[in-house]
């Protein structure tokens, strides 16, 4: 089977239970507060709007490559997975000012316009981002309560969770890369192959893949550098391969408009390399787009045209491949069942062609 | 020896171990990112600028109380619910838009001031906020670090930290109850003191106390109900001598200026009892003031003046009396040994005439 139909497949069996979890926050919210209530009930319907449950996935498929059997813990742990990638997704939409998640209204603002519509006071985006910061940190509370309630060995709990909290501290680190570099002039790329590391190769797979294989019982010193060699690799190409589908997607696809990375003024590989590349007129185009509000679809073309003119797609297209190529040699170094790798395989696949 | 002497000779033993555990962040950081090392090194300056580290000491006592004998391990817990304190303390600024926390400049306005100096984007508010969302999240993963790190036995070490999340998740809770009322018009008595539970007492009080029998081996159906009936009327009596404190307390005592929570407009107990029982003239004093910007000292004392004539101050003088002597009365359940009962009376004691 294709991998984006195992990962598809895999999503919903993966919703019921996140959704569940949210009830049971849900439940014990409405002994104390009624807005609370509110608050999770609408960080439940954009949590479940969209998205791909790729980290869940690939915690889900680890364990299972590696050996595990006690599957309906892993899926709770897979569920929390996702609770703590929205509490990141939730913070992260007030720090862009986001309007929008999952096609639905962003959880920031929805409450600015409830706070618009039911207040006298009239500080409706500070009320939004309040109400957004409480959701986040009250997900990755229950994230982790998900993990802790699990019916592993209590060691292994200890050591995945000990992990897991290193990445979040390491994912805030890229976080705050990318917010620095949205304000900082100097663009290095460097920086930003580093806060790709940090913000997603660790983050949305090495983090889930290694705690798949500690709970399945492997030793971490036998599998933590064979897997960072594999994960972290795949992890930049798929930050890579989403500055171009940001840039040159589909929006049918990707459910992304191709012009909200270049409103924003996202600092990307793509970027860097045509600003350093760009001839002087060429330079002025890429200024006077980069960074504007309600860009036109002329200019989002000319801006892609220049993208491919100074060799920016080809260059980013190419750190894709060498990252894809070093994940697939790395790849053979893990000793997988037969059909785990292949999984594994057509993910890498995926990776280089996906169109979502 | 009195408490306030033994709070604050714990306050130098445990103030070395925060500082060496926000330093243990700041290597780790220094690998990746400069600006994040400047982020962890002004949260820590302003975490070791003041507070009475009130939780880590009931965290402490509480272990040694209950029979623990790990003390430098429990050292390790009580610096970890410091940080999670921080993280939720440096949160909350971002919310009330704070620009002072133990007499420094609040984390989010010291980072919209470097935004300033520093950058040509002009949206500082937003960058300091952000600063402040990522440098809290830090902190909740470095709180939980410190607790799976510890070497208290892994089954004590899931439990209390199923605990911790669940008393968080209530916080937030709290926190998105006084939030809400900041906003909303309609002032209720039962809802304030249900946010003080959640809040407070629940979170300050409740959570280390429990915690501390637990790592020191209680089980948990024995001391849960014993605690709680001990510890949350404390936290409420504390949380209004607070609001007491807020409005007639001595700024040299108490750090705090006597008009920042009237200006903030920060609903409190004494605020809607004053508001209930005031005649329509002192209704109307009232109202202009309550909220208002740059209060004036005549203002502070005509307000303080219809708080007293109305009874409210007498009112929470009396609801706090009456937690306490719930306290008391629920302290004598709890089989500590003589010293530690005393330490925990002359606490309650001390909750009655604090000062600061």
């Amino acid at each position: 089977m294709k991998f984006q139909q195992e990962l598809s497949d895999f999503k919903k069996k993966i919703d019921i239970e996140i959704a569940h979890y949210f009830d049971e926050a849900i439940i014990c919210a409405k002994k104390t507060d009624f807005f609370s209530v509110q608050l999770l009930e609408y960080a439940k319907k954009i949590t479940l709007s969209g998205g791909k449950r790729l980290r869940p996935a690939l915690l889900f498929w680890s364990y299972k490559s590696f050996g595990g059997k006690k599957y309906n813990q892993a899926i709770k742990i897979a569920a929390a997975f996702e609770f703590l990638h929205m509490f990141f997704l939730i913070h992260d939409d007030v720090m862009d000012r986001g309007i929008f998640r999952h096609g639905e209204i962003s959880l920031n603002q929805y409450f600015k316009e409830f706070g618009n519509k039911n207040f006298k006071n009239t500080d409706f985006e500070n009320f939004g981002n309040s109400c957004a910061i409480i959701a986040g940190d009250m997900l990755y509370s229950i994230g982790n309560k998900l993990i802790l309630d699990s019916k592993f060995d209590k060691k292994d709990i200890v050591l995945v969770l000990q992990k897991i909290q290193e990445t979040i501290f390491n994912t805030a680190i890229g976080q705050m890369q990318d917010v620095y570099m949205e304000y900082d002039e100097k663009m290095i790329e460097k920086n930003i192959l580093n806060m790709y590391e940090n913000k997603t190769a660790k983050y949305t797979f090495n983090g889930p893949i290694l705690a798949g294989a500690l709970l399945a019982g492997k030793n971490i010193k036998e599998v933590e550098k064979c897997i960072y060699d594999f994960s972290v690799p795949i992890g930049i190409a798929f930050q890579i391969q989403d500055d171009v589908l940001g840039l040159f997607g589909d929006i049918k696809k990707t459910g992304k408009s191709s012009t909200s990375d270049l409103e924003e003024g996202k600092k990307t590989i793509l970027i860097i390399k045509a600003f350093e590349k760009a001839s002087v007129s060429q330079k002025k185009i890429l200024k006077s787009i980069f960074g504007k509000k309600n860009i036109s679809k002329k200019e989002v073309t000319n801006f892609q045209k220049i993208i491919i003119e100074t060799g920016a797609l080809e260059y980013a297209k190419n750190i894709i491949k060498i990252n894809l190529n070093n994940a697939r040699k790395n790849l053979d170094k893990i000793k997988f069942s037969k059909n785990n790798h292949i999984l594994f395989k057509n993910m890498i696949d995926f990776m280089e062609n996906r169109e979502m």
